[in-house]
């Protein structure tokens, strides 16, 4: 495929800084851009790259200073870039709909003639699968769950019992969606399990990661709102309720009955205990470990986490704990000397 | 269903305080339950929720003062109300014995006709499957492993090759039971591979997470040991052994050759260094980093672990630690004027 | 199997300290072993073990001291154990060449006919097998996809659409290689997903984890080096480079676009955060967060990490930090005293 510049910048509604007739031929990141290719720039780290890069033109922010390069200007350049990705990358090849035949589909469950349905899934009775569904080679769909329309499930997800997806939903390769709860409850010397027989609800449009694992609630619903997006190997307990629109990435941790709200975003491996509230907004740095509840747009971090700030304070004075402690015992030198003095030492 | 209060009273053995002739029509959480209810209150966190709850009866504990709300005293109100929950769920479904036709079961595999062997399960040579054991959909139990009476493994679990389950083990969806202990020895300027030549052994009545890895032993087993509890995407090393009763929580990684007493509890993404000893009955708090061994019964916290105690002194002091700098800055200058008092500072 | 400890010295290269008529029947770990059986001491932790060990030869280091034990002394213990125990496990059981007829395999994809393709193995178009491969129960290769001579695909690993994996490359059950990149860009109230159209690229003689799993590139590669080892339940983003012969110990997280240069090695649970640079040679330890690029050979550790001298002289401080502040307490109220000492407090 190839292109004028100005054809792409149409596309992407972007402002070109330089000559719009040169040919654009595909696209790429800014150190593996080739000549003829079309990168991005909008992590200021790469900044650095703009004049290295072999690319032919780079989409920069709508303030970016010109420079040699031929530019195309916009206010949201990895948004831009995007919607040039999609314009290179064509339709994607998808299955036709259908059934494969060593699928195995209960007889009384519901699947929609558009959908696809790979080698090797199962679905149970009462099991529904919406309108242009495609789930993938070995994949279980459970007794009385559901797939909502336009979703799709790599090969390998395991959708439990009575859970429910919404549409348009993607769930990644060796996710499972609807265990049980880790509920037990002591009796003696041993431990008694606790019945799990809530569900999962994801609601429309979640991402949801590969070997991410999401518990059902005890009872009623673990709930994923509409939007979030979830990130590989992450955990979520029973109970737990996601807002709208959420980032939660990998190999994050959060306890049973946490509510987290709308547009949150919780870094790489943060841990959160149960019981508690993350505030609508709040951002989670990466690693933190978060045992109490957090207000609406307050940023966290740390080992405990504590705000932002604070964390940062106490982090600048812990790199220098050896020189704080060393200060500490020179000025008890100092004293004693001071004390000497106006004791009269000499006598002692 | 419908029963009266005073025959789930007798049921799950509780003292009634108020009108044991009402109706009762199924339990819930506390902020979940509606009329006709039941429910249970044993986090005191949820305390709040008392009063306000619409549920028509609350477990609570002995000690537990009256209010308005009928409510039935227990010793262990979450343990009465799992057995409420057992009562009102009824019996569980369970598919009838037998081997679904796309099953792959070696001719010298032992599956007892009381087993359930789902779609797309593959039996290796040599395998021992118990009575009443349920091997759901797309399962795989290698070479000469065996899976005791009354187990049960949920979509897509892995059971290597000459892995032992106990009776009773619940396994969920995507753990795999028996890959490789993580050896190899630096040889030039390249890894060989130790052969991991021994099994896992799992006791009875151990319930293991979906998407939980336990490593095979190098040598020898590696052994979970009765009535353990491991929640899901927890690492156990190749050599671990893990004793009775333990809680594991979810995210947990244990390193090969540790072994951890009977009713230890490892809370979550605690991570634990291999060769050392975790005592029986010690606690590891949230994230903890532990790299040395924990006596019985001791209770640790933080990265690198601490004793409580000890953790939350330094914790308290840490808060405040840019405090203690500027104090003792202050200090300082309280000194300099001191010794310039004492020691003349004009001439200098 | 039984021969003469001089045949064993011999295979594994070793000189004998004592008796080498003696007979061994097999190998075991040094706490293990029983009478006839030959052990090694690599670990100084368990020296004390060497006294009290049943078996009937120790291998030990090159310099190591006499004792009554019979020793075979060599410069590697663990890696002539490591060859000692091939000579006694013998020849592995591997399936004959063949495709099992639950297998599906499209029309187009190529598989060598030395390979075995297990049951309800999935193979997309356009895939390519090599020689001697294994691919065991319930594996998927996705369109495009190829896996390289004498690999082994443990059961229900996913390799997706496009990646290619070397030769010799060992991937254990439930690993994903080629799950999306976690890129998201916000538009307005949403995010819009980042469409992931490069691959992974796993070189020659590396080995990969239970459960692992791994994004492919946004575009371009994600790429794991030649001779590198993986372990279970670790998170790789996309466009993330890994070097040759690293070591990649469970659960550890690397984002996206991070580089980790040849012979690193990140213990357990380190999170690194995406596009820095971990040189070759350098070691992060255990549990680590990682936000900094790491020089080349440099040993860090904690979170945040630090070079390993000065987090231990930090943690060395910290370990006593109340103690620290009640010094500073102490002191103030010793300058307060000489203030007033000196400032003549009694006309305060």
């Amino acid at each position: 495929m190839r292109v004028t510049l100005e054809t792409v910048a149409k596309a992407i509604d972007g402002e070109i800084i330089g000559d719009g007739s040169i040919e654009i031929t595909g696209v790429a990141g800014i150190r593996e851009a080739r000549e003829g290719e079309l990168t991005f720039l909008a992590n200021p780290r790469y900044e650095p790259y703009l004049e290295q890069t072999r690319a032919s033109a780079v989409i920069v922010a709508e303030n970016h200073r010109t420079t040699a390069k031929t530019l195309i200007r916009n206010s949201n350049p990895y948004l831009a870039f995007l919607k040039a990705v999609c314009l290179f990358r064509g339709e994607e090849r998808r299955p036709d709909p259908g059934t494969h035949p060593t699928a195995v589909i209960a007889a009384d469950a519901v699947v929609d003639p558009t959908a696809w349905i790979g080698p090797h899934v199962v679905i149970e009775p009462g099991a529904s699968i919406g309108a242009d569904v495609l789930i993938h080679a070995g994949g279980y769909v459970g007794a009385g769950a559901a797939v909502g329309a336009g979703s799709c499930l790599y090969p390998r997800v395991t959708v439990g019992e009575g859970c429910r997806l919404g549409e348009r939903v993607i769930v990644h390769s060796g996710a499972v969606i609807g265990s049980d709860g880790f509920g037990f409850v002591r009796d003696g010397d041993r431990y008694r399990k606790v019945p799990q027989i809530g569900n999962v609800l994801v609601e429309d449009d979640v991402e949801i990661g590969a070997n991410v694992t999401i518990d059902r609630a005890a009872m009623g619903s673990t709930r994923i709102g509409r939007g979030s997006k979830i990130d590989n190997l992450v955990q979520i307990g029973h109970n737990v309720h996601i807002g709208e629109h959420c980032i939660i990435v990998a190999q994050v941790g959060i306890s049973g009955s946490t509510k987290v709200g709308d547009n949150a975003m919780l870094a790489g491996q943060v841990g959160v205990v149960g019981h508690i509230e993350i505030g609508a907004g709040a951002q989670i740095g990466a690693k933190s470990g978060v045992s109490k509840s957090v207000k609406p747009g307050e940023k966290v971090f740390g080992y405990p986490a504590l705000p932002v700030a604070q964390a940062m304070r106490i982090e600048a004075v812990n790199r220098h704990l050896p020189e704080l402690a060393q200060s500490v015992r020179a000025l008890r030198r100092r004293i004693e000397e001071l004390e000497g003095g106006t004791n009269g030492s000499p006598q002692r």
